[in-house]
């Protein structure tokens, strides 16, 4: 059986990134297996693949307000709407490659801080001593290198068809939305 | 507790419409509930509310083939992807409704043969004798009260904020998407 790691993109903003991240973790932990975090800003990609933001209507916003509310309580997260949504979350991005760069334990353990920070303690991510404040340097939030690898897993992830958050890859095989952690689980009980 | 019924809004012609019919089914009948199917066809409600078809993009039509794939043998329903797609379910729909207006197990009988149809035997929905042939009288395939009956179907869903399909209200709650079907049940078992 590969062992590959999992592929986990996603935008810093997104709250089915959020709701999907520990779960996508036990899951992958069951299976032998880890997840490799990939944070991208979905509005760059969705403005090159020429498609509207996820809520652009107010039936689907209306209704993803609510199915937002009820899912967090479904995957056990705390969660509240933040007051600055949508936004570029281009500044927990940098500071989740910077960290990488040095240790992908601290990278992983800053976002699932930074989830918390935007989702439950309603930060505003556009706020540079905001996000420091998380568990990073400031400088980390212009590094040139961290903003280059930022840029490359965009381009990446629209490479290999990424057009929403969360967007999983499991031995190259895409699963989109927090709501395929059933068939992720599937795949992996059931993979050669 | 309340036992009204479950609304199932769906396309005859969506094929994670008929990936959850059978399992809504299942969850209602485990917690004494029925369904009330609900056919519209999407389109008029997607032109009218100004959203796209679901798969206008490239990297979402090639996911949504796979995942459509996947979805079928995770949900354990044969599936072949149909060749007249998308199309407009016009006459399985008026057909539906004839039916109901007499018999409403003869019309759910029939909408589960039209997914048959549809989506393992491939046959063309906008082909009149084709349709007749799932086990209708082809009068009611321009039946006016059953037209009737399908816009009014059409107007209730754009009214009560249905962008997709399928789309499941339980008890005037909103889910969206076969992926839906788990919290319905939790939303079953833990209602008050």
């Amino acid at each position: 059986m590969s062992k590959a790691p999992i592929e986990f993109f996603f935008d810093f903003a997104s709250p089915y990134a959020y709701f999907a991240a520990q779960g996508l973790e036990e899951i992958a932990a069951r299976h032998g297996r880890t997840v490799r975090w990939r944070p991208i800003l979905l509005w760059t990609v969705l403005r090159s693949l020429g498609l509207p933001p996820p809520m652009e209507s107010k039936a689907k916003g209306d209704y993803m307000r609510l199915d937002m509310d009820r899912s967090a309580r479904f995957h056990g997260r705390r969660f509240r709407f933040p007051t600055n949504f949508p936004t570029s979350a281009h500044l927990p991005a940098r500071a989740f490659y910077w960290l990488e760069a040095q240790d992908p334990e601290a990278a992983k353990a800053f976002a699932r801080k930074a989830f918390t920070a935007f989702f439950v303690d309603d930060i505003d991510f556009k706020d540079a001593a905001a996000v420091a404040g998380i568990g990073v340097d400031e400088t980390a939030l212009k590094d040139e290198a961290a903003t280059q690898a930022l840029r490359a897993a965009g381009l990446e992830a629209e490479s290999r068809g990424v057009y929403g958050s969360p967007f999983i890859f499991v031995d190259g095989e895409p699963f989109f939305g927090a709501d395929r952690l059933p068939q992720i689980e599937w795949r992996l009980a059931t993979a050669p």
